[in-house]
């Protein structure tokens, strides 16, 4: 059985929503930053970079949001969750999701996690204080150029859709206001109302 | 046609040694950053982030590393740089492209492209000076854990090894000393014995 690793708050959101949608069976198991249970011998055993999320398969654990969430679409190719089997639609997916792991994650990460980067705690400061301006712009390309609504690759519901509804979340604490996306605040909406998003995010306040 | 825009010294030469591998007809253009051609008009209307590689197709244009090399993966299956049907092997190369772009080039962007995430230039400099300690720790990670050999899946070259190819190929400009990673070296100097791995960079001397 497929068993996720996740930690509530995090990209990790975005594979728990693609496995509900999937109809997999599978596990979740809780990793602790406050207890800093992503750095323990136990975690690190699982997935040696020590972060979330972490997907055990018979095959083996599989890391990386877009590599977790190609896998699930083409290992239940029937659910609402299936990726296309044309390389080209297919590919339009992956670059969308690769754009939000290098780029619109990273814009986030710079708010907290400042210090992977530089050590001077005036240089982590000087980082938070641009994170609002970066995922403005990263949310403005979204909206102009690159979501095509109604879902984010357009009629079809697809692993891109959960990966933005979890990034998107984080606008407000970026100090970004959403409503200057119209088209992502109103996918968020609609995100929500999907029954796979209400339980899994019903699991996570459980 | 195929038609890659590229750029010298950018990571967009692991798309294009990957069409190399492919035997796929293509053609490229340069993108010249020295006179700011990715935020000309012209080069905006192809890529609205003003970033190579963007590979243009019949179906219209892919952008970013991972999606690029996933596509002709898989429009060219009987080819060296085919990529498996299997979701898991698939999604094993996936995640380890995914890491190069999410956390290897990122670490490596904060040398030169600091200001995409602070503006103060004392937060740039202390973002520059933690640059060679993350490049280190990135391929400490993929020559201990990650890195199967003789390539980097195992036995079977991948679209994964133009892609490290060309990430380490910028250690020594980032201040790491590749000898640290014999297993790295060891594949740089392999892939640059290939056949497909010349002609791409004799073209871009040329």
């Amino acid at each position: 059985m497929l068993k996720l690793y996740f930690t509530p708050a995090t990209c990790s959101l975005a594979s728990h929503i693609a496995l509900e949608e999937s109809g997999a069976r599978y596990e979740v198991q809780r990793v602790d930053f406050s207890r800093q249970e992503q750095r323990s011998p136990e975690f690190l055993r699982v997935n040696p970079k020590g972060r979330v999320p972490a997907l055990v398969t018979d095959d083996g654990v599989l890391t990386e949001t877009p590599a977790i969430l190609a896998y699930i679409g083409q290992s239940f190719p029937g659910s609402p969750i299936g990726v296309p089997s044309d390389p080209f639609a297919f590919a339009r997916i992956q670059s969308f999701n690769s754009y939000l792991c290098s780029t619109v994650h990273v814009a986030h990460a710079h708010k907290r996690r400042g210090s992977r980067w530089a050590d001077d705690p005036a240089a982590i400061e000087a980082m938070t204080l641009k994170v609002a301006s970066n995922m403005s712009d990263c949310f403005e390309l979204i909206e102009t150029d690159m979501f095509a609504g109604p879902w984010v690759m357009g009629e079809t519901y697809s692993i891109a859709d959960p990966y933005l509804f979890t990034l998107a979340g984080w606008l407000e604490g970026d100090g970004v206001d959403p409503a200057r996306f119209p088209k992502v605040l109103d996918h968020r909406r609609r995100m929500a109302e999907r029954p796979a998003v209400k339980k899994v995010l019903a699991a996570l306040e459980g």
